[in-house]
């Protein structure tokens, strides 16, 4: 599995639902990672990227598993301030992680975007214990055939796939 | 039907989706209203309220009825700005007007949902075309009962019901 | 409004939801009539088009409104047999009256179905207090445009359309 | 794992959706099994049930999973024959094996049904790798958690869990 790409850091400027230190890959090493990236206004994810992390936050064993939500705005700006994206999570009772996609100055699309090389919102990767990229999806995810991804990744050791 | 209260003009400091002259109870006298209250990061508003209401101005005949859309924010005020109204509107492809209710100073609840009570969002309320209240729903609205009672109200003269 | 074809009388060889005598096109003159053709595993009336029918019976006021459910078997007739619709019909809950259409010698199209020229299943006709066809719907039907249609006819008098 | 219950034999009078040789456990030992009962006339099942049934079968590697329906009728004998059970299985595209539960002389409850203790329909068993069962459902099953534990099921190697 040499040929899986290592998973990059990701660099929030902002973190909600973290009580003490933010999470980072180094930290969660040893887990299997659900990266969500989304935006707050974006239809598609509030109505099924968002709960599906949400869900899969609540499902799964925290010891197993670790959702990481991450808001790359990369339109309306004005809009999608962190106050906002705070409002937000308060309403739609989201209890997982997540971190706000920081911007180099003058670049509309976020830097853990742009590292990834997503092509949009929402974009869900699983990254798993030896910090390797096992799945990028943009766009709808079958609930059902992540779940089975999610559950092989967990029963693997993390030097399994290194 | 003289025991029917009349509506009272809603009070907007900005519109979205209008070219012209902002929409009044005046203007559109003769007509069947749906006032449709919501905020912007209300779950069921975004879900269920804003779609119905945009669903009927989509279906119904403009020269009997009319929507209007009405941000009556009494929460997260730094979060639900027009700035950010406006990217969700924009988003969500909702196309009927929007207004926003105006604020007194110092008070959370905006002065339209004070003057017809609204006990929170989403509320629908429909006006036939006399100019009086015919219902006033908070919370879910079955669209198959709403679209009788819209269907029996648009038959009705504007005289008949004064 | 004279070109509205004038609505034909079923012919049903069983009933089911009926406590006396059997609905008939002359007992409900003067009522709006919802016509609804079905078969009791086509999947999208049992998914749309019988729970709208249902929905319709239980939210319309019954002295201006007539649900009418006809199992129209075109297809499968060793499976659809009155005593399997009969389960269906407990099983499901439905509370409005359901006629069995009859078949003609040799004819796999039931008679009504054919009288009607209905196109398959699910099939919605709405017909109004003076017997007329108003309304003749093959496949998905739109609730909130249906009520709206529904509202406007039981807003009519009897003689209004004749 | 030696307190986990091996899964017993099913016994079937009609199969359908099998082109060769019937499913048996013995002939399915080293794979996962999902063995679905449900009854084409309870709405949970052709709501939910059946069709979370088929998208396993249809996403999951055959040679790890197999799943195996079964119409466990024990109401509306007259209306849930094998020439209905075969209409409702063309109608809805269902393509898994499908067997008929036996029934003993006199009994309502089928006899697969009585062996393996079920309440009701649908009811969802997952049996592992080795033949025993690892998770019994009735009602709602939740396809986002279901799949994590199939995934991990799957990771199993068959001698694992003897």
């Amino acid at each position: 599995m040499s040929d899986r790409a290592l998973a990059s850091p990701w660099r929030c400027s902002q973190w909600f639902n973290v009580a003490g230190e933010a999470p980072t890959l180094q930290h969660l090493r040893g887990k299997v990672i659900v990266l969500h990236a989304f935006q707050m206004l974006c239809p598609a994810c509030v109505a099924h990227g968002v709960p599906l992390a949400e869900q899969i936050h609540r499902t799964a064993d925290a010891k197993d598993l670790a959702v990481v939500g991450l808001h790359t705005v990369f339109e309306h700006h004005a809009a999608m301030t962190p106050v906002a994206l705070e409002a937000y999570l308060h309403e739609y009772r989201i209890t997982h992680p997540v971190g706000v996609d920081v911007h180099a100055p003058g670049q509309a699309i976020p830097a853990t975007m742009a590292a990834y090389a997503m092509r949009g919102t929402p974009t869900l990767l699983v990254i798993d214990r030896a910090g390797r990229i096992r799945q990028h999806l943009f766009g709808p995810v079958d609930a059902l055939a992540l779940g089975m991804l999610l559950g092989g990744l967990m029963a693997e050791s993390g030097e399994a796939s290194t």
